[in-house]
């Protein structure tokens, strides 16, 4: 690849202030009825008026984290505001759960039937409330964090369709988010409640998701950990498990437990090994464990979280351990996904490629979509960067 | 082309006969637990364990036809009693509505959240009655079609997502699947019912899901038919359409609605022009009306279901109009589908291509493929073409 770590730090740096942010800022920002459009099409018009919460509260942790993080710009408060105010008003029901879908309006589409939801809303909230000062907000973060804790053993509720008993499953999802949207909220829980939450969910996601042989997070197993030979429980879903494994990483670092951060890393190596596409490269997004045909007819395709986070785990992977397979891994993963998935003409990266790394879908956003996980790698691999650039300088002195 | 309408009709009942059957035969039937497994790999062998009722349903309907049908075999009569035994007693819970899937033993896995479950129950009960006689078939399959009445305006019932009353939709598959259920069922229901029934579902269908200016079935629409500028209110399910306006044929046919009949056509033929991929070949999954990205992710995949159905529609189009396009069509059709989906080396069709039209999934059967659309297509094609080849001897008479 050649580029050196200053080099990446700027290639990310400015990419986010530069094509991503401002491409957001354009085309995204709903100054009529409130929130965000996140349905934009390759060159960022809107496409389709819905808006979907999982998305809203990610635009706003983005710019709140912007403003928190970057620099103290009121247009980027400005944003994160508008989009929290549009929730804030319309969001959840009278119980405080999040609806899943509103229209442009703000009017409820989808019942509150997703415990992520409430997540991102929890981690919006958090990162609004030290952006804005707003004691709405903490509380608000409050209150879905606490509807996260509430919801975490039955996440579907009235709407789950799995027959109780038969054959219980418990999902990674669920521990994974609830580890990095605790450290998330750090600031507002107290030191008790965060190491419980820690212990707990690193430990489960380490021990029951982790199958210790093949170093492979799992997406499905039963409650003691153990695994299932269906469809839901040969499930692979590699760009998760990598995603996963830095905010692993990210708890370890903080704790100072090194054999967890190497655990991590060796994670992610094992899943890239299992999870690249030989034959037209990328990371494949669902597999089934045991090489039967899974499920999921999107399986073959290329994702861009997929790859950012890949991207973010191999980066930190690197600056926390030093180990010379992370930076050969980013380079492939990273030779990979920038020329196929980013378009500087029109600014942002597409979602979606076929197994051949051609567009699927011409688009910059939309049900899945919006604006965050290009933001947050390209943050984090800035940060990443600068450290290890500014470490490389030093021991050059 | 150049193949004669015999000579279709001879491929048609030998694939059937000789390659579709015996594979199902050989390989699916659960002899120990009860039973069918529909997970097949490309040589047949059993890759996952579990029974989705929709199939099971499926291949009991398939059997207990090729009985009424084709020959009063009594191993095609022994297979659907050992399917139509196993859900009889496993199926349903203590209210009749049946279990979306069930594990190899027959417990439940999944709610009974699907209406599509009872449908394809009635089907399968109904044409099993006929073939047995058997007198608890016949309370079966009516019980689970007076089911499909009452859940019909509220398919979902508590599992639906939707919050009511922002933006209510209704979905083409309840009226379509009706009219041909009720058509099943004619021998089961009153004539009075049946004739009201099918006023009804076809009126719908052709008025409020067909955009009569463009001549595309929608899949939502509003109560009152119209258009929603929405991911849901743009779909378009182009092997759905097409199947639905075979349905709607076969209805007319019955009734000699000639103009039914011609509207049919067009339909399927403005269809094909829509959906058909010009820089590949074969039909589309999914489509967006106005060209905008679609929700589906596999929406370029080239299913075989997709393909049958119109394979389907086209010879019964040619059969009842004698319409040039239509057989040009099926040739262009058949040229594409018969060389990528079907397997001479290890019998049956493939199912899931990805847009290249190369095998994206090696499966012969999975949760959504089974004994169905293969033999039912096989079967009234052979039926097609040998009423087609007869008319043109008497002609040439």
């Amino acid at each position: 690849m050649g580029e050196s770590f200053s080099e990446l730090a700027a290639l990310y740096r400015n990419t986010l202030l530069q094509d991503i942010i401002p491409f957001w800022e354009r085309h995204s920002v709903d100054w009529e009825n409130g929130g965000y459009f996140t349905c934009l099409d390759a060159e960022g018009e809107v496409y389709d008026t819905d808006k979907f919460t999982w998305l809203q509260a990610r635009q706003v942790w983005t710019f709140a984290m912007l403003y928190n993080r970057w620099e103290k710009r009121d247009g980027w408060l400005r944003i994160a505001k508008h989009g929290a105010d549009f929730v804030a008003e319309c969001g959840t029901d009278a119980d405080g759960n999040w609806y899943f879908a509103l229209d442009r309006f703000g009017r409820p589409l989808v019942q509150p039937y997703n415990i992520f939801s409430d997540c991102f809303a929890a981690m919006a909230f958090s990162q609004y409330a030290v952006a804005s000062g707003d004691e709405r907000a903490v509380e608000i973060a409050r209150r879905s964090y606490d509807n996260v804790l509430r919801r975490r053993t039955n996440p579907k509720g009235q709407w789950n369709k799995v027959y109780p008993g038969t054959r219980p499953l418990k999902t990674l999802a669920v521990p994974m988010i609830l580890a990095n949207l605790t450290l998330e909220m750090e600031w507002l829980l107290g030191r008790e409640h965060l190491d419980e939450v820690l212990d707990e969910t690193v430990g489960e996601v380490m021990t029951d998701f982790l199958d210790q042989d093949r170093l492979l997070m799992f997406e499905n197993v039963t409650p003691a950990g153990e695994h299932v030979d269906c469809f839901e429980g040969r499930l692979l879903n590699p760009g998760h498990g990598i995603e996963a494994m830095w905010f692993m990483m990210d708890v370890a670092r903080r704790r100072g437990d090194r054999a967890l951060i190497e655990r991590a890393v060796d994670v992610v190596l094992s899943t890239l090994d299992f999870a690249w596409d030989e034959a037209y490269g990328g990371i494949c997004y669902f597999m089934d464990a045991d090489g039967r045909p899974p499920l999921q007819l999107e399986w073959d395709q290329k994702l861009w979280w997929v790859h950012l986070e890949a991207m973010v785990a191999l980066a930190m992977g690197h600056a926390l351990t030093g180990r010379k397979e992370c930076i050969e891994w980013y380079e492939k993963v990273h030779a990979y996904a920038w020329p196929r998935f980013s378009d500087p003409d029109h600014g942002e990266w597409y979602g979606y490629l076929n197994r051949r790394g051609e567009v699927l879908l011409p688009l910059k956003g939309g049900k899945w979509k919006g604006c965050f996980h290009v933001p947050r790698a390209m943050s984090m691999c800035a940060r990443l960067f600068e450290g290890m650039a500014a470490s490389e300088e030093e021991n050059r002195a």
